[in-house]
């Protein structure tokens, strides 16, 4: 034949020939149960556990989300250290926009410096003019001054008249705010999907909202929670942690399933203090901070109020992920399970070669042993079954067991 | 021969022997041409789909972001309820220097108390001394009050004069405020792969930035937008929305691609409103809140400005997902379509045992029938060819049509 | 047979009979060797890198954080365009509860218009009344003003005096906020495993971090840094930093491995600059706003102090991904793997039929070749042999190399 024949002949035979493995089909009810149950095992791990509790075939996002938030409740003050005052969201709440809440009352001031460790002193010398100790009081001055008739201190710049720390409140200023409800609305999207959503629901119409307020039972989709509930939710007393503040996580789980079989998507509340309280390593507890309300005098100088806010700050926490049927998790997955599968026959075989009544019956028609010298096939001897064939697989899953055979097929050759 | 010697010959047999299957080459273009074409599928899907588009090959990294804001414009307001005044940036950018911006108006407030249902009475006993309602205006004193000739009113206490809730702006104080324009500056990062990107891209100058304005097609790299220009690309219009305020998300879309032959990693701005604007489900539209600027009169007391502000709310949501080659998922998904190439076999197998007109033959030499009995080997017979070999893999992509096979057999049967 | 007993008997056989390829054992080392040997590069592979390295039999989740910050420090100054002045955290953190911090000053004002080309004219009618130019002064009256004997301006409606924005600070008002220090306290939270940390540690007690100050090799855990130490660790200096301001990154990096082996979950703190300072593209920089203190006169006309405040913007950057044992990821990663140990026979197969010595022999016992027309098994010819079998896989693996067997084939087919 000429080349171009014979080079076009390859071509097909190369390309379109088809070559499938040679079988022995075993009529053992024994062995076939082995190898079905198996597979069972596998299949019901990829139906069960895969598809149906982790969902594995679905593609993953996560969610972009804003908040708005908006108190509503009064309050009136009448305290020794303070004038009788009414107290309304823009008083109580700072900053007023951001997704955080405080309730804010204004720190008792005292007219004197403070003998504390750091400052005291029994001459000038002993006070480092423009020295500050950032935890202390102020500035030096550099002069050592009667604080009273015992004790001598540093003077110290700062504002008049000195704040005092270390006297922690001991009752809530605002206890009325413990009704104070707060209105959370909270958009959020998916962009991968395109899907947006808010919380509040599309059955929530105006009358109910006016009205509603959250229960996990009763009303679980009202966007309004009042702050005692909260706070209860959280495992806290209100009182108790209005007085040293502390940071309270309103947590929002948008976890969806986009699925068309399955279109459910909506929030879910949970309350968690974010604060450490554990008592075995109650460091820097609670919150608290300072700001300043500035006034010019008529004659033009500028004074300020100090004000030092404990309270409870409400973050809103919104977290979640969506899931939807995705081809590349799908395939990946099955891949993984089918696989598994191809494990199946392994166990099979390894049952039938070691196990069966009828194993050498079995070698010696499935394995051919092939003498190199005599160019003969013989049928293979015990020895050599059941391990080659699988080693393979076997070795990847338990790859350090090779040993074991080993000895298992060492203590085989005794018996020759 | 030595128990030793036996042992090292076996160990190394053991090790060192290979086993590989037995086959059968089959001439036939149509069956060939069947593996071949379903093997070319799955190539297809494996390079097209998973490499190509949904690029399954890349590890991902999510975003890490940084944002300032700087907006600039002016506005002078001579309205009936309020003095003339003129307003920049300190004036109306609240609170100054977060992501937000806000257009804000001063509420006009009256000097009477609200007949609304809530605080109507009779007489003093209607009016619960101390009580107050969160959604009301203040709390009770327990007086009852000629609010006019007609109506009685429970007496509050509050600021004063109150305010009043219900009358809502007809148009916006701040009209000039479309005109405002916002820089943003937005710095990222991808941990994972230590890239760090900004938003004022290389190639733009101080001279550019100087000038220059957002613009889809001409400028899509300028970081300055104005704000009508922002509100109208989300599809809204400004005055209508600057009158009932509303939050409006200018979402920058990260997402890289940072393999060495792609490297594009550049912001794509999107606008989009964030709050409901659904005629459906119109509940609780709009943004606005309160805040209050605070005054000592010359003698001492205190007075405050009540702000309620109506404005739109700028939310900059900075999102993306980076990808990269990497091993792991490469692998990965490579597994996944090998093992899905290995499925090829048993669809031709498939084929060739039930559809080709010589399947007999092909059956006759691929699979020897075991005769437990006889110990002999005898040429399967029709009813068990197909079904067992790829029922494994068949079984666990349709775990639950083994009936269906089933059935079919029990038919071949009655065929004898 | 009845039909009935027959179709159970075919059930029978159709479920139970197993199959099972018939093998060949090669006695060759050299093959086993090369078989031992790639089996176990994939094994290395997977336990090495996959599992070793990057930890792939985890499924993850990313942190929740929350933040709180508390600033410490005074200053006090004394310049020419201010009257002295003592400065707490009160007047220099703006806003006081976020976790952002600046330095903020105030802004020295003039009493003239400013001379730029914007606003020179000539006269009125260069002066469109009510215009604003966004990067202007302010709203034009439509007048044009005498700004000096030389230069003629149009007049602005504007704040007055007005600002001039063109003289940058030459040195940081508040040279002493170097010395200033942090406490910053931040909670995490890994919903997905419901793990809950905080960065004050257990081992940390109260009187430790009333001393202690972060540094990366004495006091790695302590949540207190002075601000000039974190500028420093960015590379930056803080004197130049806070004359034109910046925004400086606190990276805590909560990497956690939550398996019982590892147990690991501590923060780990870096800082980097995030607003850019790339010298060839150094648009834009630093980081400074305007905010405003408004005041009443005693004859109640409002009045303001604009202050200008350049300064050093911290900002707290948490992320973080928690791994833990998952079985999905598992045995996806497993199944991947065992698919490239089924990839080591085409390997040793392709050896075995290509470069060994006695590979005529080899194939003369594991492929037989079917001749349709005699229905009879020939030896395959040394064309057909090693291409058929392995094709399949190979194919999968370098999808564009088949041109490539394909005249190597060819070639041998001339030296027939």
């Amino acid at each position: 034949m000429t080349k171009t024949a014979g080079c076009c002949q390859g071509c097909l035979h190369y390309v379109f020939d088809y070559e499938t493995p040679k079988t022995l089909v075993i009529p053992s009810i024994r062995v076939g149960f082995v190898f079905r149950f198996t597979q069972f095992l596998v299949v019901l791990y990829v139906v069960g556990y895969v598809c149906v509790v982790q969902k594995a075939y679905q593609e993953t996002d996560s969610v972009l989300s804003t908040v708005t938030t908006k108190v509503k409740g009064f309050a009136f003050t009448n305290t020794s250290d303070a004038d009788p005052r009414f107290w309304d969201v823009a008083d109580y709440v700072v900053p007023p926009q951001v997704s955080n809440i405080r309730f804010v009352f204004t720190a008792n001031t005292h007219k004197l410096n403070l003998p504390n460790p750091s400052t005291s002193c029994v001459d000038d010398c002993d006070c480092i003019e423009g020295y500050s100790d950032p935890r202390g009081n102020g500035i030096l001055t550099g002069l050592c001054e009667n604080y009273s008739t015992t004790v001598k201190t540093c003077e110290v710049i700062s504002w008049c008249p000195l704040e005092i720390d270390t006297k922690l409140p001991e009752h809530a200023l605002l206890a009325a705010a413990e009704n104070f409800t707060v209105l959370i609305k909270n958009s959020i999207t998916y962009p991968k999907f395109n899907v947006h959503r808010r919380n509040i629901l599309p059955h929530i119409n105006s009358s109910y909202l006016k009205r509603c307020e959250f229960n996990r039972t009763t009303d679980p989709d009202c966007p309004i929670f009042r702050l005692k509930h909260i706070v209860s939710e959280a495992g806290e007393e209100f009182q108790d942690m209005a007085v040293k503040g502390g940071i309270l996580g309103i947590i929002i789980d948008w976890s969806c399933d986009l699925d068309w079989w399955a279109r459910k998507c909506n929030p879910q509340y949970s309350f968690r203090r974010l604060d450490n309280k554990n008592p075995a390593n109650n460091v820097a507890p609670g919150f608290n901070f300072r700001f300043a309300k500035y006034y010019k005098t008529p004659d033009g100088e500028e004074t300020r109020t100090l004000i030092k806010a404990y309270g409870i700050r409400f973050d809103v926490v919104v977290h979640g992920t969506a899931g939807k049927f995705g081809i590349v998790p799908t395939v990946v997955n099955l891949g993984a399970a089918l696989t598994f599968l191809s494990l199946v026959p392994v166990v099979a075989d390894w049952v039938m070669l070691t196990c069966m009544g009828k194993r050498d019956l079995y070698k010696k028609h499935k394995i051919t042993h092939l003498n190199e010298v005599a160019d003969t096939e013989t049928v293979s001897d015990k020895l050599n079954v059941f391990t080659r064939d699988y080693q393979g697989l076997i070795f990847s899953i338990f790859p350090f067991s090779s040993r074991l055979f080993f000895c298992q097929t060492a203590d085989k050759i005794h018996s020759f």
